[in-house]
């Protein structure tokens, strides 16, 4: 858990944004979730360590901060061996 | 930002889940963001009332939080004229 709040955070500082909130929650006997709340933007994952996978959201709005920066990031961290990066484009 | 918080927790109840945590924030002089961490799943939302426009993400896990039902759910409370959603698959 203190390591997914800290690489969640670094993403957050990296960026120049506050952290507006954030909620976590821990899973028995394993797993966790955890949602951050960013200026104009958030951060969500879920974690299945037994199956070594979590799944995780990036959402942006504007320039300030860089979805590519942020998954490279959390991918090193994560020491992801088999990332699987989408990025899906929306609004006006 | 009553409204908002009433219908997202309004689609945890109908999904029978547990909400474990939420984060909202006001900005001035309009529009909102929130995150609502739910067991297996999270909803997160940013509004722009200025452009109409709301971007909202229904995660889910497992059989128990059918997206479909809870996109139409918000988009009937959210009055919305003319929703764009798209489907995401991922995982193990």
């Amino acid at each position: 858990m203190d390591f997914i709040k800290s690489v969640l955070a670094a993403v957050a500082k990296e960026a120049g944004s506050a952290v507006l909130g954030e909620s976590y929650h821990r899973f028995l006997p394993q797993g966790l979730s955890g949602v951050v709340l960013i200026t104009g933007a958030h951060l969500c994952i879920h974690t299945w360590p037994e199956h070594g996978y979590a799944a995780i959201d990036i959402f942006t709005h504007g320039d300030a901060f860089s979805p590519d920066d942020a998954a490279k990031y959390i991918v090193e961290r994560l020491e992801s061996k088999n990332p699987a990066i989408v990025e899906l484009k929306r609004g006006f």
